[in-house]
C-alpha cells in the first residue's frame, strides 16, 4: 500500500442533508480522514423510491464519488443502505459500507429482554429493513417499528429542544414505551440531532443506538484491516472537505454549518445525472 | 361540439396528495364533471426540482391523461402552474389551466390596502412564483411570502386542529401580522385543510384566498366558454371518478378517503416514466 491511497478521502453520501450527521460521527471519530460528501437534495427523498430507481442514483452518485478518487465509500442513507449497498458492494473494489448493519448488529448486541424499537422515517418503517437485518442476526428478538414523520422537518426547523417537539416526540414514542423496550435504533440520518429530546422520554433504561456513531466505528475498523488510514493530521486551515449537492446549495451549507465540527465555505451544485 | 365530447373526463394532477384539494373543490363546484387524477407520489416533491425537470415530468403526466381521453386539464401543482403551464399550453389543443393565476387575481381583487401575504412551502416562497403572478397584475401591490414547512407533514397526519398545529402556525404567521396584510393566499395545495386554524390565528381582518377553490371556479368559466360542461348527473354507484399514483398507491388512498366527499376504492400505480 503505498502513501497516496492512504491520503485519499473517504465518499460519503445520501439523499440530502441527514447524513451530514454521519459526516460529524467520522470527523470527531477518524479525524485525520478527509471526506467527500454528496448530498442529492434534488432527489430527495429516497424512501419512496422504487429499488430500481435507488440502485440507479446510487450508481451515479458512486461514479460520481469515484471520480474525486474516493478510497472507499459510506451509504449514509437509510434507504440506499438496505436496497443498493449489496449490488453496490459486488460491482465495486474499494470498501463499501451502509448505515443500516452496523446500527443493527449494534442494538442486537445491546438487548437484554430482546425487544427492539426502531423510529423512522414511514418509507423506512414500512419497509421493515431494520427489522430483517434484525432478524438475520437474532430472530428470537421482537422489533417495534414506530413512524415519526414530522421528525425529520422539526429538524430541518432547527426547532430540536422545542417544546413543539418535546410534544410531537412525546406521542410518537408513547407506543413504543408500553412496548417495554430496552433498545431504541435512530433509524433515520436526521433523528441524532433529536437524541437528547427522545433520550428524556425514553428514559434511561432504553439505550439509544445511533447508527450514524456505528458507521464511523464500523469505517474506522475498516480503514484499519485494509491498511487504508491516514496518518498525517489534517491542515485545519485548508478546508480539506468538500461538499457536494445536485440542488439548493446555499440551504445545503448552513445546515450543514449548524451540525458540523468545523465550517463549510460553500457546498457546489452539480448535475447528478450526468454520471 | 358532440356531446361524447363532453362526456369526457377533467384530468387534474398533482406531484402527490395536496391537489386532491382541488379535485374536492371540483366535485363540489362543478358536481357532473368525472376526474381522472395523477399524483407523482413516486417524485414528490416537485418545490426543490428544476424547470427542466419539472416539464419533463409534467409533459409525460399530460401525455398519461391524455391517453386516458380527458376534454381538459388541471395542474393543481403550484409550483409546475409556476414552471409549466405556460409550455403545456402550446403544446396541446385541449384547455389547460394552473392553480397560480386564479388564486393571484382573486387576491389582487380583494386586498384593499395592497398588501397580500403568500405562505407556501420553501420551495413556492423562495422562487416567489405568487409574487411574480401579483405583480404583473398590479405592480403597487407589496408581497409578503412566509415559508411554513411544517404545515404539509402536520397536514399528512391529519393533526388538522390539533393544539401542536396551532401553536406552530401561530408562530409561522406572527410575522405576516406585523405586516399587516388584509389577504393571505394559501399558496400549497395541502394548506386549505388547515384553513379554520389559519383564520383564526389570522383573524376576520384578513381574508383567505384558496386557489383551489378559484381554480374550480375558472375550470366552470372555462367549460362554459368552450361548451364543454357535462349536462347530465353522475351516478353515484358507479365510481365515475380514477385515481392513478406513481407510488405508494394505498397511503393515497387513505388520504384521499380523509378529506373527499365521497369514497374511492382504490387508486392505481402506474410507470409514469412510459409516456
Amino acid at each position: 500500500m503505498c502513501i497516496d491511497e492512504k491520503d485519499k478521502p473517504i465518499g460519503i453520501f445520501d439523499s440530502g442533508v441527514g447524513g451530514l450527521t454521519v459526516v460529524r460521527e467520522v470527523m470527531r471519530n477518524i479525524p485525520k480522514e478527509r471526506i467527500v460528501y454528496f448530498g442529492d437534495t434534488a432527489r430527495v427523498p429516497y424512501g419512496s423510491k422504487s429499488k430500481e430507481t435507488i440502485l440507479r442514483y446510487s450508481r451515479q452518485i458512486v461514479r460520481f464519488l469515484r471520480s474525486q478518487d474516493v478510497k472507499a465509500i459510506v451509504i449514509a442513507c437509510n434507504t440506499a443502505s438496505a436496497l443498493a449497498l449489496e449490488e453496490l458492494s459486488r460491482e465495486i473494489t474499494i470498501p463499501i459500507i451502509g448505515v443500516v448493519k452496523p446500527g443493527a448488529k449494534v442494538a442486537c448486541a445491546t438487548t437484554k429482554n430482546n425487544r427492539v424499537g426502531v423510529i423512522g422515517t414511514k418509507g423506512t418503517i414500512s419497509s421493515g429493513l431494520y427489522t430483517d437485518f434484525i432478524r438475520q442476526i437474532n430472530p428470537h428478538i421482537h422489533v417495534v417499528g414506530k413512524a415519526c414523520p414530522l421528525f425529520v422537518p422539526l429538524v430541518e426547523e432547527n426547532w430540536l429542544k422545542d417544546p413543539v417537539t418535546v410534544e410531537v416526540a412525546t406521542r410518537y414514542l408513547a407506543e413504543l414505551k408500553e412496548q417495554n423496550i430496552d433498545t431504541l435504533i435512530l433509524g433515520c440520518t436526521h433523528y441524532p440531532l433529536l437524541r437528547s429530546t427522545i433520550g428524556k422520554i425514553m428514559g434511561e433504561q432504553v439505550t439509544l443506538v445511533n447508527p450514524a456513531y456505528e458507521t464511523a466505528c464500523r469505517l474506522r475498523e475498516l480503514l484499519h484491516e485494509e491498511h487504508l488510514m491516514n496518518e498525517t493530521s489534517l491542515e485545519e486551515n485548508k478546508n480539506p472537505h468538500r461538499f457536494y449537492v445536485s440542488d439548493a446549495a446555499e440551504s445545503f451549507r448552513d445546515f450543514a454549518n449548524s451540525i458540523l465540527p468545523c465550517e463549510i465555505e460553500k457546498a457546489k451544485k452539480i448535475n447528478i445525472e450526468d454520471y
